[in-house]
């Protein structure tokens, strides 16, 4: 149930997908995971669009409240890592042949509790039925000062890897839902993403690029760097870590590779030149938001990752579950 | 598999969607097809879901270019009667466990035509796989002067109902490719809708209120008649017919309710003022598109179907599919 991918989704945008945006300059390529619409003269609209499955993205007993609020929750992210504020969302809800209407009830009391959250609201949408899993699409609308909306695609050679929060602690939490280790504490993290959406506006200015840790710490770390066209160090005992994940890891240390690749993180990762670092730690205070150094960009390609200052061996990136 | 919904869904909307919109205006209560979004000084973004599922919305078998420009075309249908010109859209595209590299290529192919008919780009989406069929999320975008968006709440005593092109081709298409009639000429017009996108911007002005034919002409009329808080009256006998759709209804009436409850016309119903008929014509000639006159909209409530003066009895006012 990780939400990954194997390589092939993003072969298959290349090939098939890129050609079809490239008349377009806001999409960026299809290389950064938001497109910017020309808003008003001050402001570009920052759109992101994110597909959750029964089964897949998300367990099909899930409450519907939960289910919602990840539905929405996974775009917000990709939203503040482009530096923007959301302020609405479409919804695509196809639902399964047993769908109750208290199911749908407790959907929209999730997204009611989370409008009031993040102050965003319902713009439209469109409900059907469908013989398989129910499944959710989500299309999120933000703003960003016109211009300036943070791609991936930004990092340069020297920036330091900044990355909020703690990692881990869903790809955990999902073993501890599966009851394959202890660990309560993580549950929920997995259960219901905390986009950092307080952070993402207070990067503009500060980072060079930055994405949101859906695919796994390496993976995402990686999807920054193929797209500055850099390679990109991360020393393991950097990785910021909740108490109960280090416990864990310590207890158990062949899950490093889970905690390091599970994704459904939901954490910001950051490429910032070295003589910002203040700006940074100003703009996570002001956030309420935690930010560690964990790595760093230079000449090259592909992630390297360090343990103990010992190049380790980066097998996995993500499971394939595209 | 045509494209209808029982009341269900406009119920689910009001009672639970509807709520979570009502802070953002240009939501406009979910009552219009469309959503309007701030773009810049002088332009509303407009915008328009749609999730089209295998098996229900498409045939499984159908070729896959002709599923990407349904999905496409069936938005572009919705932003036309909002009198919107559309530029972009998102694609979220969950994909089938039998899914071929094949089948994404005819996919793409299918965009790019249409992006080159109807002047839009790919913006951005998603990609996944789904153990359940093919599922199509398509989340399209378009510009209308500021605040002029066509709703369907606009219609006042005394307009005229108008309709674009010929009604129930689509319809009695799906038996023909069913082959429950004779009709090869018509299996075209349900296989691929054609959005009046050279209609829709032009109605600016001229129409009080739009929709697109996509649920059945009887419901969508009284879609405009509800959201307008009036009563629509319909001439049967107005109704504009291809050569063949008429054949097939002259030698079997029995399917004039499929005719007109079918949907999947993807027409444009207009409530156009008696003065403003010379401006719509105008409209119309310079669009290349044909418009009837078919009703009326009075004081009251719901739709009332005529046949040669006669009261008929709306019965169908779509099949059960949602």
């Amino acid at each position: 149930v990780p939400r990954t991918k194997r390589s092939g989704e993003f072969e298959l945008i290349a090939r098939y997908f890129a050609p079809l945006a490239k008349g377009f300059a806001g999409a960026r390529g299809l290389k950064s995971d938001n497109a910017f619409l020309p808003g008003d003269s001050r402001h570009d609209i920052v759109v992101k669009t994110d597909t959750i499955v029964s089964g897949v993205h998300f367990l099909a007993d899930e409450k519907s409240g939960l289910v919602a609020q990840r539905a929405l929750r996974v775009c917000l992210s990709d939203l503040a890592a482009g530096g923007a504020t959301p302020f609405g969302y479409q919804v695509g809800l196809s639902l399964q042949p047993d769908w109750t209407e208290r199911w749908i009830r407790g959907f929209a009391r999730g997204l009611a509790a989370d409008q009031r959250r993040y102050r965003v609201s319902l713009t439209g949408g469109d409900t059907t039925r469908t013989p398989g899993p129910t499944t959710i699409t989500v299309t999120a609308f933000g703003k960003v000062p016109r211009g300036r909306g943070i791609g991936r695609d930004g990092a340069r050679v020297g920036d330091e890897l900044w990355v909020s929060g703690t990692i881990g602690d869903a790809a955990l939490g999902l073993l501890a839902i599966q009851k394959k280790i202890e660990g309560a504490a993580l549950e929920r993290r997995y259960r219901l993403p905390l986009p950092r959406v307080l952070l993402g506006p207070r990067l503009l200015g500060v980072a060079h690029a930055a994405a949101d840790v859906s695919d796994g710490l390496l993976a995402d770390a990686g999807h920054i760097a193929d797209a500055s066209k850099l390679a990109v160090t991360i020393e393991r005992d950097l990785v910021p870590l909740s108490p109960t994940a280090k416990k864990v890891l310590t207890g158990s240390s062949a899950l490093w590779p889970r905690a390091l690749a599970g994704g459904d993180d939901y954490e910001l990762l950051m490429a910032i030149p070295k003589h910002r670092r203040p700006l940074l730690l100003a703009a996570a205070r002001s956030a309420g938001i935690k930010v560690t150094r964990i790595g760093a960009f230079a000449k090259g390609r592909g992630v390297q990752l360090t343990v103990t200052g010992q190049p380790a061996k980066v097998s996995l990136r993500g499971y394939a579950h595209f």
